[in-house]
């Protein structure tokens, strides 16, 4: 077992594929982290706007979790058709470019892309700060926490999905476990005291309570743009599709449908818990700043070992939130590359059935992210509800051209379905753009065009590619006249003599380059006229042509490249050899000792080469 | 004109080597600048030791200056004869290997080399550090500023000899002329006042002048050994004689007395100076530390523009004393590597005729230790005259029996005069190492063994190789049978085509593999029958067999590889010939785009391969 398996785990045979598909329950953790973790920080996005309102605020939370439940309804009965209409994988991708076009389907792979980047960044970033304000003495060591939970991330995803969900399965449910409960707890006392529930601790009061700030339409839109980073993630399960069990639409649907009813309950139990607990968001940037969840599970349960075990799951599906990205942002990819949009290798499945090479790529994207941010990425929050709404309108406006297309029985209801979230999810796009386009969702409306870009450039490229080697015609053997050998040595030695008899055994028209040295020549002709010459004669075979070459510089590859790309340019249309004779040590450690001139030959032939011009590479194994 | 040339200069020609070559005037800064600048630190460090003894130290500098200066004048009459009797090179290597052997010559070279090393990193941190004190502000970019200084003066020294001597002209003609400057007044002074000088600014009293402390053996021998450190660099002029110009042997000899005739005048003109205007050593840890050459020429002279010209010659010398490491480092190396011990591409002479390797593998040491020591290697300097004169000790040795065997008419006096210099560089070798052992000698005493395995290693190595390559006999014609050719195709295009050409222009005997995809298995046989078969039958040549590999891990490169491999294990003793298809992108932004699998198949084949296997590079240039 090498070390490689241990940290990748074993090859899967294409044939193992079904085994490493996945069901319902470690469907959640997968596919549905990125947007349950989202109820730890949408509600708080939301509320922190809020904060100039006082204690007023609070009563806006109700309406604010409303609207953004809503969507996410109007999300989910879009998404769930979406999967049926598409079970071999219904990202927003495909979906907008079969329906739409391709224009429309590479902006939404466009957005969705650049959202997975930030999702990983963010999701890393604000869990290990979670974890940094826990343990404050971590403090200093921010970055390196972040990078190493990258890598971690990084190689559970190279290992494989079903193993990714192993991992993260613990947390996801605990999570839920302790906000169902938490939200239980609160539910029940505020009924049971009529409305005005008791907090076991309460929370501080709020700072702006006294100062009568007006309530503006513009604050408001800004609350709800915020607050609906909740919603991020939610698309992820569409284009996970063909990684569910059989049925995997159903299973699909199935899982999507209880993130999302997980995530409607926390969102209602958490608006309903701050309302009656008075709860207002306290400045993130001051020094008593506590999150409205730790607030939250204070006042329900005090602070005893539920709070901690509370706190702890946040901090855990907070960081392996960015899972998500990992699990998504290669199917993408994959997507895309399949359409010759981006380079082919990202649709290669790795040794573990994984697309390995998108996994690389974003934790890269992410790694660099993180290293330019310092490891606090909260600047980058603001930016990451503009992609994933984005993908969601362009979805379900290519879903509406489907239906109208498709003319089935529930083709019209399914239409108005899918309509409706075109538009609610399109004017939500337009008010987060708006709400935070000075807070950097500009970046995102100028990286777009920038991957567009870049996308139609490949394509562009693979196009001219294939075009010019495609090749309907029959193979043609007119000439086969035998190629010109040349073969460069340095002395006489075995090796010089290996490549003599290779050279002989291919073709009868050889050339030997020597590079002249001041005192070597004299030796040379002796040496050639008693070995080569009379070896040739013996065997019948023709004398091969010994050439000198001058080298004022005291290079030696540079003269040997210039004479065979001299002869190349010569001899048109005739195919010739260069053999290069190398040492191959079998020891790395010996690799200094020799002159790396056969490495800087071949390299130098490559780049300057021409179709004619063949490099063969004679090896000498010295044990 | 490339950046290349901008930056080193363009390429000399071997025939360009006269003009490369230096006289007297460039000779002193080149290969005598860390002679020369141990004046600055030699009296200094000797100095220190005696600032216990307060007032009454001073008194023992004129004896130690005196029997260093003794020391000197025996060093350079016998590195005298030293270069007329090698006029082509007689560094302690050379001199110490061709007269008593290979070991002592290596343990020399061993010496010298890591000389060269600490060298080169205190002179730059010297520098640095004088230069740091003077303007403070800098004080927190030590390790830029010396990695900086390191990068400038490996440049100068890539662009060669010539150049590097032209850089550093200035600065040491500028610090012998203060040195002497403020000498010639100090002595003036001293004598017109009848041996009391009264000083411009008098040097600080001594801190421990009350204190009476006892004069033991122990503490003059540990001054003395200090003291030596004033020797070091004074071999570089032998090692460097077939630098100068014509008559080479009278051109070092001149270099090398003038070098020594100034270090001398310093040396006794600092002890006079110190004892007549009683400048006692400071702290160098303490917060008033101040260099005897400040103090001195404050003394001499006062705060003016004097001063502070003096000053900053001494700062650049110290520097640029780095410089000699560089000079003499890679000469070192090359005379060690044609005899085998090192790797040979040391005895190779870049683009501008010096030993570009050398320069830049002592550019790393040195960079490795400033990086380790954090730009501050005070703690290196008790390290570095063990070195010196243990190589000037075999090197004196060497002499004396060179002269044994020489009997000519001065031989016996020649070999007394080297006799002399052997015995008293020997007894300080073992002063030094008693006097310092526990302050750092013992690395030294350490290092020395482990280079020494190291150069062993390697010269087994070259032995082994040359053994195994060696190969009197004749070129044997007897088996020219055709080659096996394996051409491995991932589709049909027109760069198969070009690879199947190739294989049937030098073989009758080919075999084309494909790597079976789910799909495409079919229609490759149509392709084959139509495209390949027919034109192989029309053309009257033999069909080439046609084999499909299965992949069940989705791996290309790996089935092919082991196909191949296990070809030439099947056919012992066939030639097979591996054809690599590969499309080359001409513009490097493209080459992502395009799997890496020729790459890795050449990589692959050429780590498993034998003798018999061939590696052929069909290249298709996409424009």
């Amino acid at each position: 077992m090498s070390i490689i398996d241990l940290i990748l785990g074993r090859p899967l045979a294409s044939s193992d594929e079904r085994a490493q598909q996945i069901g319902v329950a470690k469907g959640i953790p997968i596919f549905g982290l990125d947007a349950l973790s989202s109820a730890a920080y949408g509600p708080e996005a939301a509320l922190t706007l809020l904060i100039p309102l006082g204690l007023a605020g609070v009563a806006y939370i109700v309406p604010l979790s409303t609207s953004i439940i809503a969507l996410l309804v109007i999300v989910f009965f879009s998404y769930r058709q979406t999967i049926a209409a598409y079970p071999n994988g219904g990202g927003s991708y495909t979906v907008a470019r079969e329906n739409l076009g391709t224009f429309p389907g590479l902006v939404a792979a466009a957005a969705l892309m650049i959202d997975y980047v930030l999702t990983a960044a963010v999701g890393i970033s604000a869990g290990i700060g979670a974890l940094t304000s826990a343990v404050p003495s971590l403090h200093a060591r921010t970055l390196e926490l972040c990078l190493g939970a990258l890598v971690i991330i990084t190689l559970v995803n190279l290992r494989g999905l079903s193993e990714a969900g192993g991992v993260f399965l613990l947390p996801t449910y605990l999570f839920l476990g302790c906000m169902v409960t938490a939200i239980a707890i609160g539910v029940f006392q505020t009924l049971a005291s009529g409305g005005n529930p008791h907090p076991i601790i309460a929370p501080p009061a709020p700072a702006a309570s006294g100062a009568m700030v007006g309530v503006s339409v513009w604050l408001i839109m800004k609350a709800f743009a915020s607050g609906c980073t909740a919603l991020t993630g939610v698309e992820a399960v569409s284009n996970g599709v063909k990684a569910f069990r059989e049925p995997t639409a159903q299973t699909a649907q199935r899982t999507l449908g209880l993130i999302i009813a997980a995530l409607i309950i926390m969102l209602a139990g958490i608006a309903f818990l701050v309302r009656s607990y008075h709860i207002v968001a306290t400045d993130p940037n001051g020094n008593s700043y506590q999150s409205i969840l730790s607030m939250l599970f204070l006042a329900v349960s005090g602070r005893g070992w539920f709070y901690y075990t509370a706190i702890a799951s946040v901090l855990l599906v907070l960081v392996f939130s960015a899972n998500t990205a990992f699990a998504d942002f290669p199917r993408v990819c994959r997507a895309i590359a399949e359409d010759f949009f981006l380079p082919i290798s990202l649709a290669t499945r790795g040794r573990r059935l994984v697309y390995s090479q998108g996994v690389l790529i974003l934790a890269a994207l992410t790694g660099a992210l993180l290293i330019g941010f310092g490891g606090v990425t909260d600047r980058l929050i603001p930016l990451y509800a503009v992609g994933a709404f984005l993908a969601f309108t362009l979805s379900q406006a290519g879903m509406v051209a489907h239906w109208l297309r498709e003319k089935g029985p529930h083709a019209i209801r399914n239409m108005i379905v899918n309509a409706i979230g075109a538009i609610a999810t399109g004017a939500t796009v337009l008010v987060v753009i708006a709400a935070k386009f000075v807070e950097g969702a500009w970046i995102t409306v100028i990286a777009i065009p920038a991957l567009l870009a870049l996308m139609y450039g490949v394509r562009r490229h693979y196009d001219r590619v294939h075009e010019a080697l495609a090749s309907p015609e029959p193979l043609e053997l007119g000439d086969l006249t035998e190629p010109l050998v040349i073969v460069p040595l340095q002395q006489w030695s075995k090796i010089a003599k290996h490549a003599l008899c290779l050279a002989f055994s291919i073709s009868k028209n050889i050339r030997v380059l020597f590079v002249a040295s001041e005192d070597c020549s004299d030796e040379l002709h002796n040496d050639w006229n008693s070995h080569v010459s009379a070896a040739a004669q013996a065997a019948n075979a023709q004398i091969p042509e010994l050439i000198l070459l001058p080298s004022p510089y005291r290079f030696v590859v540079q003269p040997i490249a210039d004479y065979i790309l001299q002869a190349s340019k010569d001899n048109p249309g005739t195919r010739i050899i260069a053999i290069v004779p190398e040492l191959i040590e079998q020891r790395w450690y010996n690799y200094f000792l020799h002159s790396q001139r056969a490495t800087l030959l071949k390299a130098l032939l490559l780049l300057k080469g021409n179709n004619d011009l063949f490099v063969m590479n004679v090896p000498w194994y010295f044990k």
